[in-house]
């Protein structure tokens, strides 16, 4: 058993973090919460809601208060923020995050908060297409996979500290090396944003009358398009080797699909979408 | 104003045809209802449930009972059904089908029937991954796009009949030449479709770790693609020059983003994600 932490802060109140907050609140009333926000109106607001106890825009002095503190930024923000509370952590303070990239921040932050091991990566599975504090909502973690990324460097007490973080809110977690999950992000998100966003793209450019047919499989196939432009930047272009190599295989399979189409292959396309059909119920039936 | 017809047909009671005669029990009572199926016992269960007033396995004696018949059928089955039908139609009964691919049809089954123009083609824009009678719904059309082709050739009183039977369940209808219809298709449904299956078997290709990580974005993103084989490889095929050439316009666009991926070029990452997200937002706003 790992003894649940007295006090845990959320740099960062959106989606994510705002989401964490409220489900600590609901099922972990004892632990005190607190924020880290840009700006002293969201903090405020936080507090009037009961969803933080403490908290300002000052970051280290929000993390000396701190025994786990859950940065909730878009990756490119994570560094400049981490070096501002570094110095000030408690002892036996953990510290992890929620970006959708792992390898290069990993390596970052571990160098950067450096002794024993306090920085443990992971990522809840389960943004949106929407983004902001006034998405957060209780459940966002119920049931949703959280992949912890530990390395050899990381303290054992801050991986089982921040795995049993994610399980007070409702999360499943695994452990994974933070290449394997940046290999595995690509595959099963990263390059799906992409495909959905060309898919958009496709309808765009031709006549406006085509888009009146835009029916309920082109609404689920690219909804995910609709999320932050700015945060999936961000997540592609931290993860770019990654995104590539899965992109080049999606376009390498297209062009095998376009030889069928050509040369009226009907039993290669019906195979293909017979495996594809069953591939997916098996993929999604795991869990 | 387009009479109602008195009687009309279903040929075919999957999805589509067991909503469709559904709807139209409720919604328009006086109408006889028939149906015609491969198997007694299909004919047999929809009587029983009130949904057809007559039917049988032999599609001449169904459709000389009938002023409206729709023909529910995979497009490869079309024609073979239309021709043991053509013969025995009443004077002034008009044939529709619900074909995802409106050219290749449109025009075997005009030269077909032939005389006067009896047969419209319509794609009513609801078709889902699932499939069956035992998926039929009531309100399956209510709100739907359905496409009306009609050619130079169509009995206008024909296209009038059509339009206003999917109107009667609930559908909005647009004309479309065929060939127009069959360009849009290819970009807002058969593209997509290829583009969903292609990301299972990403996923599928690689470690079964993997899958874990397939959360909910995975699962609309690919939901499609959980359509029946057999009637998409159908699809693809009939329209196999507008699904090549609009899958070679995605691939090309994927090669430009990898271009983008490779020199890490995030701000034209960011504005083709912005675009997209904005796109998204007013395609699917029109409506």
């Amino acid at each position: 058993m790992t003894a649940a932490p007295t006090s845990v802060s959320v740099f960062g109140p959106g989606l994510m973090g705002g989401s964490l907050l409220m489900a600590l609140r609901q099922r972990a009333p004892d632990i005190k919460l607190g924020v880290w926000a840009r700006r002293t109106a969201v903090v405020d607001e936080l507090k009037l809601r009961k969803l933080a106890d403490f908290g300002g825009t000052d970051a280290a002095a929000v993390a000396a208060d701190s025994q786990m503190i859950v940065l909730c930024l878009p990756v490119e923000h994570l560094e400049k923020v981490a070096a501002e509370i570094k110095d000030v952590l408690p002892r036996n303070a953990w510290v992890t995050d929620v970006g959708s990239v792992k390898k290069s921040v990993v390596e970052t932050l571990e160098k950067l908060f450096g002794r024993g091991g306090c920085f443990v990566g992971s990522h809840p599975m389960c943004g949106s297409e929407e983004a902001g504090l006034q998405a957060a909502r209780t459940d966002l973690y119920q049931g949703a996979l959280c992949v912890i990324t530990p390395t050899s460097h990381s303290n054992p007490q801050a991986v089982r500290a921040v795995s049993a973080l994610w399980r007070t809110v409702g999360a499943r977690t695994i452990e994974m090396e933070p290449a394997e999950h940046d290999r595995a992000a690509a595959i099963v998100s990263h390059v799906p944003h992409v495909a959905a966003a060309l898919l958009v793209e496709l309808v765009r450019a031709e006549k406006p009358s085509f888009r009146e047919l835009c029916a309920g499989g082109f609404r689920d196939t690219t909804r995910i398009a609709s999320g932050s432009p700015d945060l999936w930047a961000g997540i592609l272009s931290s993860n770019r080797a990654e995104v590539l190599a899965a992109l080049r295989k999606l376009t390498a399979a297209a062009t095998r699909i376009e030889g069928a189409l050509q040369s009226n292959d009907t039993d290669a396309l019906r195979a293909f979408l017979a495996e594809a059909a069953q591939h997916r119920f098996e993929i999604l039936s795991r869990s």
